[in-house]
C-alpha cells in the first residue's frame, strides 16, 4: 500500500525520452515510441512531439493512439500542431474529427479546412454546436473563448437529495460545486457537497440562501478572470453572459493552463515572436514569421545610421566619437529596458494609472539621473584617459546623462500611451524604446561632440 | 436568491482606487481607504499598496487591520514589504508577529531582525516551529519551501467513518483528499470523499486498496512540480521527503501562485532585476540595484568600442562605415535574440536536449541565412544608393549574412551552454548574446570594409 514516489518529473522523462528517440535508429525509434506512449499522458506526449524534428514528429504521431489524438493535438501549439495538420488527407481529417467536443474544436479550427468544419459541426450534438458557437463570438483575450462545460447543474427548484445525486455522478474532482438554474437558463447560485449534506434531503434548494458564489462576466480578460478565480477561494467559478446566463465554469486547471500561456505569450511577443511558435517548425515558415521583425528592426536602424550621417563631417575630424557612440547608445537602451520592463508589469497588474504616473515619473527620472551621473563620471574618465583628450570625456559624460534620463522619462511613456492606445506594450514597446535611445544618443554625443571639439 | 455578476474586476478596481487616492486631499485619502478596505481582500489591499508612492503606502498602511496586516504582508512583493517593515519599531514588529505561522514567517523573515525572529519562533507551536525549520531546509527554486501544511491527516489503520468526520471539520474546498500516515510519519495513500461514501463505516482504511495518488518530492523544482499537479487531474498533492514522510502538500492554488511568480521572474532576469522589484522603491535603492546591470553592460560595450577602435585607421578614411555600423550589430543582435527566446523557452519545458541539439541547430542556421541574405541584399542596394558605391553595399551585405548566421548559431549555444553549467539563461543569456553580435558585427563589417575598400 506504500506509495512511492515520482522520483522522475515529467519534464525530464520528456528530455530523456527526446535524447533516446534521437540516438535511437530508425526501428528502434518505433520500438522505444511505442513502449513509452503507453505510460505518459496527452500532455507529454503532445510535448514530446513539439521536442521532434518534424520528418521525427511525423513519423511518431502514426504511432499515437486514435483515442487520443485529439487530445494530443490540443495539448500542442497551434504552429507544431498545423504541422501534423497539414499531412493528413480529408478522410484522416474526418476520421479524426468524430466525436470532437466543442472545447477541441475551438482549439483546433484554424488549422482545418472549411468544409471539414462544417462536417464536423452537423456531426456534434446540438449542445456540443451551441457550445462552440458561444465560444466562437468570443476574441482570444476573452474568457469566453475557453470556459470549461462539464458543469453539475441543478434547476433552482430542485430538492436537496437530486443534487447530491447529479454531484455523485461526478468525480467532483474539480467540480466542488452544483450550479443553480432556473428555467431561462440564468444563474441562481452554487451549492457544494458539504453544504448539501448537512440538508434534509427533501429540502427544496431554492427555499434556503446558500455562500454566494459571484459568478465572472464572459467578456472578462483572461487576466482578471484567473486573478478572480486564484483569489476566490473556490476551485472553479461560473461564468455568464451578460443577461446571466450560465455559459461554463473556470476552474483553477483552466486558469493555469491560461496564465502559462499568457506569460509565454509576453515573452514570446518581446522578440516579435508569439507563443503558438514552434521550435521546429520548418526553415522556410520560422524565416518568413521572423523577416518581418528585422524588417521591423532594419527601419529603426536606419533612422539611427541616417541621424549618423548628418554628422558625416564631425566623424572625419574626430574619429574617437564614431569609436565611443555606440557605448551611448547602448547605455540608454539598458536604461530604458529596466524602467520598460517595470513599467509593462505594473500596467498588466493595474498598478499604473493617470493617478500615480506623475509620482513613478518622477522616481525613474530620479534613479536615471543618479544612474546616469556616476556612469557618465566613469565613462568620461575612461574616454579621457583612452583618447587622451578631456573634452572628449565631457561630451560622452554629458552625453550619457542625457540619454539614460531620456531613457528612464521614455521607459514610462511609451508603454502608458501604447497601452492607452491598446496596443500592446510587450510587443511593440522595446522596438520603439530603442529607436528614442539610439536616435537621442546619437545626436545629443555627435551634436555635443561637433559643438565642443570643432566649434 | 439571484447572483450578481462581478462587473468590475480586481484589477479596475484596484486601478480606480490609485486613482481616487492620488487625486483625492489628503483628509479625504484616509477615508477613501477607510472605506474601501472594508471590500477588498488581504491580495488586493497589497496589490493596491505596491501602487502607491512610499510615503502615501506608509500612511495608508497604518489603516489596514491588525487581523489583516500580516497577510497582506505576506502577499507583497519583498520590496515594497520591506520599505513598511523598516519603518516598524521592534514593539510594533513584535506584535504584528503575535500567532504568524510558519508559512507567513518563511516570506517574512528576512526582513526582520535576527532577535525578533527567534522570538516569534518561540512563541509558535512546535509544530508551525518545525514546520518552518523544515521549510527554511529548502532553496528558493525547492518546492519544499512553499508547502501548505492544511492537510487532512488520517492514521492509516483508521475506519472510514473516522475519515469522514476529519474531512467534515474542514471546508474541503482545497482539500479533496484525506492523507493517510504510518506511525512514522511516512505516507500511505490518499482517499477521497468520493470513495469514502461508497464504504461501510467500520472498515479499516489500510484494509483497502484506493486510488493512487502519486507523491511529489520536496526537492522538485517549482516547475516540475506545478506541471505535476496541473496534470495530475487532482486539486493538489502530497509532497513527502526523500525517506517517504509526508511534509505538507501543494495545492492548484499555490501551483498558480508560483507560476505567475516563475514568469515575472524570468521577465524581470530579461533586464537583470528581480520579481521582488518594487515600482516605488526609493530611488536610492533602485538607482543601486540597476547599477550592476548598466556596470555589466558597460563593460560589454566598452569592448565593442575597443573593436570598433583597431579599425580607427579605416573609419578615418572610409566615414560611411562608421555611418552604417550601428546596422549590422543591430540585425545580428535582434535575430540573435529571437533564437535565444524560443531556445530559452524550450530548455525550461526540457524540450531542449543533447539529442536535437544538432538539428536545432541546423533549423536556426538555416532561418539565419534566408534572412541574413534576403535582409543582406535588401540593405546592400540601400548602402550602394546611399553613399553611391557598388562595394560598400558588398561589404555591408557580406557583414549582414555572416552576423545574422553567428547570432543564430550563437542563440542556440549560449543558453544551452548556461543552463549546462546551471547558470539563469533569462538573467544571463541576452548581455552574452549582445557581446557576440556587437563584436562579431563590427569585425566582419570594418574588417571585410578594410580589406574591399582600402586593400
Amino acid at each position: 500500500m506504500a506509495q512511492q514516489p515520482e522520483l522522475e518529473s515529467a519534464r525530464e522523462e520528456i528530455s530523456q525520452l527526446v535524447e533516446r528517440l534521437n540516438e535511437a535508429e530508425q526501428d528502434n525509434q518505433f520500438a522505444l515510441f511505442e513502449q513509452a506512449k503507453e505510460q505518459i499522458e496527452p500532455g507529454e506526449l503532445a510535448l514530446l512531439l513539439e521536442s521532434l524534428p518534424i520528418a521525427q514528429r511525423l513519423e511518431r504521431w502514426q504511432q499515437v493512439e486514435r483515442t487520443q489524438q485529439v487530445d494530443v493535438l490540443v495539448a500542442m501549439r497551434a504552429e507544431a500542431r498545423g504541422a501534423i495538420l497539414r499531412t493528413l488527407s480529408s478522410p484522416e481529417l474526418e476520421h479524426l474529427l468524430r466525436g470532437v467536443d466543442a472545447e477541441s474544436l475551438v482549439e483546433l479550427a484554424d488549422d482545418l479546412p472549411e468544409s471539414l468544419l462544417d462536417e464536423a459541426l452537423t456531426q456534434m450534438t446540438s449542445r456540443q454546436r451551441d457550445w462552440y458557437e458561444q465560444a466562437n463570438q468570443y476574441g482570444e483575450d476573452e474568457l469566453g473563448r475557453y470556459l470549461n462545460h462539464d458543469l453539475v447543474l441543478v434547476p433552482a427548484n430542485a430538492r436537496v437529495s437530486e443534487a447530491i445525486r447529479a454531484l455523485g455522478r461526478t468525480q467532483f474532482n474539480y467540480s466542488e460545486h452544483a450550479y443553480l438554474v432556473d428555467k431561462q437558463g440564468l444563474y441562481r447560485g452554487a451549492v457544494s457537497l458539504a453544504q448539501l449534506l448537512a440538508c434534509p434531503g427533501d429540502l427544496r434548494l431554492n427555499s434556503q440562501e446558500w455562500q454566494s458564489v459571484n459568478p465572472l462576466l464572459s467578456h472578462s480578460s483572461i487576466n482578471d478572470a484567473t486573478e478572480a478565480v486564484e483569489h476566490s477561494g473556490f476551485t472553479a467559478l461560473p461564468v455568464v453572459d451578460p443577461e446571466g446566463r450560465l455559459q461554463g465554469r473556470i476552474s483553477l486547471n483552466l486558469a493555469l493552463e491560461l496564465t502559462r500561456e499568457q506569460y509565454e505569450a509576453r515573452l514570446m511577443a518581446t522578440v516579435g515572436l508569439d507563443e503558438e511558435t514552434d521550435l521546429f517548425s520548418s526553415v522556410k515558415r520560422s524565416a518568413q514569421r521572423r523577416a518581418v521583425w528585422l524588417g521591423i528592426n532594419l527601419m529603426t536602424a536606419l533612422l539611427a545610421s541616417w541621424v549618423i550621417g548628418r554628422f558625416e563631417a564631425t566623424l572625419v575630424q574626430v574619429v574617437a566619437l564614431a569609436v565611443l557612440m555606440p557605448i551611448v547608445a547602448s547605455m540608454g537602451g539598458i536604461a530604458g529596458s529596466q524602467t520598460l520592463t517595470l513599467v509593462i508589469r505594473g500596467l498588466a497588474m493595474g498598478q499604473i494609472t493617470q493617478g500615480n504616473l506623475w509620482p513613478l515619473i518622477r522616481k525613474e527620472l530620479g534613479v536615471g539621473l543618479i544612474n546616469g551621473v556616476a556612469w557618465a563620471v566613469v565613462i568620461g574618465v575612461v574616454a579621457t584617459l583612452w583618447f587622451g583628450s578631456g573634452m572628449t570625456g565631457v561630451v560622452m559624460a554629458l552625453a550619457i546623462v542625457i540619454n539614460i534620463s531620456v531613457a528612464a522619462l521614455a521607459g514610462v511613456l511609451i508603454p502608458v500611451w501604447l497601452d492607452r492606445v491598446r496596443i500592446d506594450p510587450a510587443l511593440s514597446g522595446s522596438v520603439i524604446l530603442t529607436t528614442v535611445t539610439d536616435v537621442v544618443g546619437f545626436v545629443s554625443f555627435l551634436g555635443l561632440g561637433t559643438w565642443f571639439l570643432l566649434g
